[in-house]
């Protein structure tokens, strides 16, 4: 028999030991709303009832851990895609950078336009001209240096509405998602038309989401020696996975192997990632975030009646598809209480 | 105060859940050899320091858990590859079943090769011949057809030396290598010039790694529908990832974004990722198995002085390499007091 004052002893230890380990915050956050970011409504509701019946033992809708994959687009999911998407603001920041080492491109297209610092002639670049300045804001260096550069940027640039690193604009309804599927058992995974690397830059602080667990748009990568000897790899003007679409799905494919049991998009983009999700057996949800709000964050897509041929927006097909197919659309306008942590 | 009786329920409560959470099991191992299986010796010793030097907090040499990655070559270093992969072995077995739904291949080289049972000329395929098997064989059907198809033959097919199924010719000593690098912190990958289709059938299973935790060689994916509308993936004859050589650390880089702190390997195939692990800063390892025991399983490469050209193996060029370099050459004869479990 132990005396009271070593079991005492032993029980700090344990509690250190627990709290160590994070288990006593999940224990006292099980205790209060997972989700308080969240008005009370049909999509709170799907998201605390499908975790509660794929994670409860001898649910019929029980899903062992390692199968339990949740996957999240990033740009309109996770934080704000508008104006512009972040990684494009990024290449184009980078572009007076990248002459001063080639001063041949000045005068060459599109960088003379990027250079001239006329947001509305930028506003009206091709896509091909936006690939010419991706190749070469985003190529050309080893995986350390463009982490380097990407994480200087991502310290010092500032959003033109909110005046915040864009690393704060990340929806806090979503990060109660993300912890609450991590406190469950789940793994979470970004699933991103962006790039992989620009977002594992990142991924780990803003999102709690560690490199390995982000798919996305890459690029090949070259082995080689840098002057010294030292092997490095270089990034390449090469795609390899096209993160988008139909992308999504091969690219989760490659990257985790197993079909996901709850996905969450905003876009055209994501379509196939929230198909090929419900596609699976057994409980599965996918949702879709529709911005709706003006006064908060933006209002696009179905929410303002712009035609579907407008890429990367939530058009209205993909809408009406939510419904037919009981995907659950979230309203930022009613759903979240408030949008930002600063909010 | 709480009494000594809700004290010692408590108490057995977490011991419960400790349990539950496999800390008990790790406990009681850290006071026992972890290594049960090494001989002592410098390769032992190696793999001791390394994992005590990277994870003492306060070290010097201490790796903060999310870069704990540790990267393992399968095919001669986690389990045996010889007389042949047995990913190969896989593919010209399927050959009949192919045949029986394509039957204008049965005249067809190398298919009537294969379905000839010459053993003797089936070795001496060429590449290109081996390509075309493989890509019939492994390719068309939708991943979760191949997921079934391919853990339906581990089920059945036998090693002709052992006469026990492939998945249980995985070393032991490795086995115990997996489970102590897991054990404190890390994160345990396959990098394998194998499919990696392949060998995430088996990978949980065998060697405790989840589907995700495998890098191989990887061919594309096309999304698409069934007959009934249901989304799919289908396998592809293009290759994405040649997950071999220099593919090595790009392979790496894509699926994991780090650069490993440890890695173990057998052959050329390994040697840049062996490199490209040693060329971080602070404490690396980097290990080789050489296969020098005939009498428990089998001595090539260097042990058997077989010319640098023969591809899969580890040269004596690449023996020289590793001494010089101070990688870590383990040999199978002298290092493991035994090779499999059923020894």
């Amino acid at each position: 028999m132990i005396s009271i004052g070593s079991i005492e002893a032993i029980g700090r230890r344990i509690v250190l030991a627990l709290g160590a380990l994070g288990l006593l915050t999940i224990a006292a956050r099980a205790q209060t709303d997972p989700l308080p970011s969240w008005n009370d409504g049909a999509a709170k509701l799907a998201i605390l009832a499908f975790v509660k019946e794929t994670t409860t033992p001898g649910s019929p809708a029980f899903v062992p851990e390692p199968e339990r994959i949740a996957t999240f687009d990033q740009d309109g999911t996770l934080w704000v895609e508008k104006p512009m998407y972040s990684q494009v603001i990024y290449c184009l920041d980078r572009v007076p950078a990248v002459v001063r080492e080639k001063p041949e491109l000045a005068n060459v297209e599109p960088f003379k336009t990027v250079l001239s610092g006329d947001r509305e002639a930028m506003a009206r670049l091709s896509m091909d001209d936006l690939e010419k300045i991706l190749a070469a804001t985003l190529t050309g260096m080893t995986v350390e240096e463009f982490r380097v550069e990407a994480a200087r940027w991502l310290d010092s640039a500032r959003d033109p509405r909110w005046k915040r690193p864009y690393t704060e604009l990340t929806y806090q309804p979503m990060q109660e998602v993300l912890r609450y599927f991590r406190a469950n058992g789940y793994k979470t995974y970004i699933a991103t038309g962006g790039g992989q690397d620009f977002v594992r830059v990142y991924a780990e602080r803003v999102y709690g989401i560690p490199r390995e667990q982000v798919v996305g748009t890459a690029g090949d990568t070259r082995y080689g020696y840098d002057k010294d000897g030292k092997p490095i790899l270089t990034k390449e003007p090469k795609l390899l996975l096209n993160n988008d679409k139909a992308g999504k799905p091969e690219g989760i494919h490659l990257m985790i192997g197993r079909r996901p049991v709850a996905a969450f998009g905003n876009s055209i983009g994501d379509r196939e990632m929230l198909e090929y999700t419900m596609g699976g057996g057994g409980a599965r949800l996918a949702m879709l975030v529709l911005h709706d709000d003006a006064a908060r964050e933006y209002a696009y897509g179905p929410a303002l009646g712009l035609p579907d041929s407008r890429v990367g927006t939530f058009s209205q097909a993909l809408y009406d598809e939510a419904k037919k197919k009981a995907w659950t659309v979230i309203s930022m306008k009613n759903d979240w209480k408030r949008i930002f942590a600063f909010d």
